[in-house]
């Protein structure tokens, strides 16, 4: 019966808006989504359209055109993928969301909440699906781990949480890549690297917002000044320490770190995966000094939680959801995602103006 | 000829003032190494110190006393270990260094910076070894991975750390426990925990010392105004980011993430190894996105590096090799230990100082 209510929902019918490589990635979400095709891409250029829209194995009737304008007009699209630098997000954001386009934004999804308050207003006003592209939000490990932090009985209350993520993607990267662009992505290694260490911190602490962020010291900058790397403290209302580092100038790293009063949690691939299929975090449980301090009892423990479809696909899978419910079954958009990107983006500004201003704590904006 | 030369050495004397619970671990580690034994312990009360030297396996000839004084008046005792809180270590570490005798002092080694260079002072006046109690410094894991940062080929340079050490021992400790008295152990989780994650942080720095230290906001205290729980970020001249998070609120966890441009070191037992005669740490090497950026490569190596005696007894081993040095070869005491012991306690006063003046960026010292 639920199975063939489902067999009968139409796909969602995905536009993807540019060739950026990233697009690569979720063209292939959207093609292993049980419950979504692509069915157009554009650019500015149709003969990169059309090379891209062949070697992402898009379906035969898929159209391939040379402006973002064709998709979003197309009647067959009913969602957008937007994988454009973040200073073109607000444009082409809205303007789906005016065609009647689901949006489904890549990140940073703004330069600041201001414009992602009128992406989100748009939406709002044409009745259509939000979502942000944050992915490891849609592993059931991220599940997994928010079930292992409620057990407040074995993890107790968490107290502290740091998070990094960076990258070092070699001198081309820091040249010519549209992140240390100013006028294409303001915000840098904070927008691109950061938007997740916050998300994570937001994340684990149930989504409720810092009161205060304050930057560390020691931020790199590019001579366009772009930031390449930095960290924060998050100050919290309950007491928690948050801190987190984010780069573009050091090893590939993906750690969370959750610290309970009962028990820690960390995990060091909370990005990416290093295997698509299955993700270990590591719980240390009420963890003791032994007989005349010694040892440490008893060790970590290492979860691995498998996962059928990767975290991209999940993540599309249920925007489809999202989306069929609202076209087929008259239901409203899914307030969820928008809260919690809009909290990212405030905590985002908020680093950054510290940064701006010399390091001072800077308040959280509501 | 040299395992000769070894053989005709007397062990070093140990006397052992005061029967503190962390004396267990170390009298059992001055048993285990080849080059050292234990002759006395005092205690204010007779009989506990004759319980403590039966229970700890010493020597049937040493002795036990019913006073600190005896153990440092004793001509048999070439060095003591000083297990004492730390409000007494200027007065009892002093004294031993005028009665000639080498000083192993348990850290937090001093209140502050002034009382520690007294402490120093009456180490240089009297040509004895001076050593802090920092066991993990003794590891072999630790040299190997300070090879490993070194590898500036492979690993880089060194951009980020973060260092986590806390435990959580439960509402007794919190309640009775010496390291949570003002008048005994006034630095608390700072001192006790803190020192740690400072030496780590120092220790991954060859030893440079930061430029400023500021304290984060959210410090815990008890009702005496100890501090249980607190964070900081350390400022480096060669713009390293850095952070620290220690407590006795938290569940025990060791924590030192090591960031690098082209690589990526963790340990997560780094005060205590869960285990005694094996401790891994982890590395990611030169970490890059797969195609598409759907996996990252390569997975990260355990490396686990064996011991063929505790840390604690490497530690006494190598105390008393330089006691060797000196009383019999007629050697200078080695000036490395009460370097990176004063740099630590530098820190940790900046760290506090930061704290009461309400988390400014305070210089640290020198």
């Amino acid at each position: 019966m639920a199975a063939a209510a489902v067999a009968d929902k139409r796909p969602v019918r995905f536009g993807i808006l540019g060739c950026a490589n990233i697009a690569r990635k979720v063209s292939r979400a959207i093609i292993l989504s049980p419950n979504s095709t692509v069915v157009a891409v554009g650019s500015r250029s149709l003969a990169k359209a059309e090379a891209f829209a062949k070697e992402n194995g898009f379906p035969g009737s898929a159209r391939a055109y040379g402006s973002y304008d064709a998709v979003i007009d197309d009647p067959d699209v009913d969602a957008v993928y937007i994988p454009l630098p973040t200073s073109l997000h607000r444009r082409w954001a809205a303007l789906a969301a005016e065609k009647k386009k689901h949006v489904l934004l890549e990140k940073p999804v703004a330069l600041n909440v201001a414009e992602l308050d009128e992406i989100l207003a748009a939406c709002r006003v044409n009745g259509v699906q939000y979502m942000d592209a944050t992915m490891w939000m849609h592993h059931p490990r991220t599940a997994a781990i928010t079930a292992a932090l409620s057990d407040h009985r074995r993890f107790g209350k968490l107290k502290a949480v740091h998070s990094i993520f960076s990258y070092n993607n070699g001198p081309d990267f820091l040249k010519n890549d549209i992140r240390v662009k100013p006028d294409l992505d303001a915000l840098g290694a904070l927008g691109d690297t950061g938007w997740y260490c916050i998300r994570a911190i937001l994340w684990a602490s149930d989504y409720n917002l810092p009161t205060k962020a304050t930057a560390l010291p020691n931020v790199e900058f590019n001579e366009a000044g772009v930031i390449l790397s930095c960290g924060a403290s998050l100050q919290f209302s309950d007491g928690k320490i948050t801190t987190f580092y984010c780069s573009f100038l050091t090893n590939l790293t993906m750690e969370i770190n959750l610290l309970g009063t009962d028990g820690y949690i960390r995990l060091h691939d909370f990005v990416i995966p290093f295997q698509e299929y299955k993700a270990p975090f590591y719980v240390h449980a009420n963890t003791k000094f032994g007989e005349r301090a010694i040892s440490i009892e008893p060790e970590p423990v290492e979860h691995i939680v498998s996962t059928d479809l990767p975290q991209e696909a999940l993540m599309v899978k249920e925007f489809s959801n999202l989306v069929q419910k609202i076209e087929r079954e008259g239901g409203e958009p899914e307030k969820k995602w928008e809260i919690i990107s809009r909290k990212t983006q405030l905590v985002v500004d908020a680093v950054k103006a510290s940064v701006d201003k010399g390091f001072v704590a800077v308040e959280v904006g509501e």
